[in-house]
């Protein structure tokens, strides 16, 4: 008896979300309301860009109006602030998402702590975060929150499991332990210095892969039965997951691309919906 | 051949840090800066006052002024917020400490919020709370980094050891499992809805107990050779530890009285000293 396999279809989540998105921004066209996002890109990273674009397309397809601001990879930090700063006094915008990475001359964080929270779409500012960490945020970052709404739509629960997330970032890994711990799993936070990493992730009845290195999580790393979740995009549109392998073990598995990518971009429309929502 | 037993001396780390302060007191006072701790108290909940009068005590003992607010227990959240108000725009006030848990008209949350970043010495702002989340805030929570002090102070290696966290609240809990985090150890946090939680301690190179209830923690949920330290604070002095029984696997355990417990007031003093240096 082979035990059954679940894909967990990103597009299907997304479009579940977006659907949920349509009556909501007609109500506000009905008020002269158009939800707007701007998104920031510093330099010309080809990867970067794509993302950008299909933000841009996917806000494009739901009626939201999106604003591109494409600045030149030489910016400063404070030239960089000063077009956040424009954006957050723009009544018209209601969302703001700084593509992440920025060149190297730039202080990032000094440029996310510049976007005002309610415009704060991406969950990226230290009060955004603190919020998303003690469980009342209005807008937790994008992929963390995918991460739960695709659990959440596939029933799968997190009460007293074990998760296990390798990375810690301040936009990925760590907020998305916090989410699930305050879910109620017991999460164990893995990273570059972890010893015995495989066993580790053995431990895990949820592994989230937050790595950012191609097919890094091997497929016996994964307990039988255990339900994985991909956030990585490396170049070519390689998960982080050694996906053909950790299927084996795996119970449910999201695929890249059409896993967490999707859902990323759908929770991204609905924060900006719901902020323009706020103005109401 | 029996192990060696560490025992990590609170009074010791305390005094270390303390002494550190008295120098920097000094420079302070020839300024006519005298650092001050304002500490509210609302109610009167017993233990609660020893608390605050033991942080009083211990700032008189250095040189550091305290004051002492005490709010009735029927105190309103604007009340108190009007309170926090008055000693943030008090510049012979350096620190303020609001001492939990407040009574449960009131809103917690929002009162810690009203304290100022810069007078905010125990990180219990959501702003103190991510800046230590990443690693860079002034002022942490005291008890978490009382905790690493004293992992510190006894050269007790936490990168790449596995650390286990039993608790999750926003100021003892979630913060401390990001700064062990932040020092690079795997940390696994665990609370009331952990399955098998004694198997999840048994992981644990460093166990941290900070759940709230008396000798909690049993002596074989320890991994031979583990580091333990107790946060909890429970009526009659009694950790969150079974410590005799847990001293038999443990290779290091810090005792209550006289472990975490003086760390952390050393802490609250020493963010308040901190907190004066930077207006000169």
């Amino acid at each position: 008896m082979t035990a059954e396999k679940l894909i967990l279809d990103g597009n299907r989540v997304a479009s579940d979300i977006k659907e949920t998105l349509l009556g909501r921004i007609n109500l506000l066209s009905e008020k002269r309301i158009v939800p707007c996002l701007a998104t920031i890109l510093v330099g010309d990273d080809p990867s970067s860009a794509t993302y950008v674009r299909m933000k841009g397309n996917a806000c494009k397809r739901l009626g939201i109006q999106s604003i591109r601001i494409d600045l030149p990879k030489n910016t400063s930090t404070s030239e960089l602030i000063a077009a956040i700063n424009k954006l957050n006094a723009d009544p018209n915008v209601h969302g703001i998402l700084l593509q992440h990475p920025v060149p190297n001359q730039i202080d990032e964080r000094a440029a996310f702590e510049a976007i005002s929270i309610e415009k704060d779409v991406d969950g990226v500012t230290t009060l955004g975060f603190a919020q998303n960490a003690f469980g009342f945020a209005d807008f937790p970052s994008c992929t963390p929150a995918a991460i739960i709404a695709i659990l959440d739509y596939y029933n799968i629960p997190i009460e007293g499991k074990h998760a296990v997330v390798i990375g810690r970032s301040p936009i990925l890994g760590k907020p998305v332990s916090l989410m699930l711990l305050n879910k109620n799993a017991t999460v164990t936070t893995c990273h570059s210095k972890t010893t015995n990493l495989e066993d580790v992730v053995r431990l895990g009845d949820i592994v989230v892969a937050a790595v950012g290195k191609p097919k890094f999580v091997q497929g016996d790393w994964i307990k039988p039965g255990a339900i994985v979740l991909d956030a990585g995009y490396n170049e070519g549109n390689i998960g982080d997951v050694d996906y053909d392998n950790c299927l084996k073990n795996a119970s449910a598995i999201t695929p890249v691309p059409a896993g967490v990518g999707p859902v990323t971009i759908a929770i991204l429309l609905k924060h900006t919906v719901e902020a323009a929502e706020k103005l109401t």
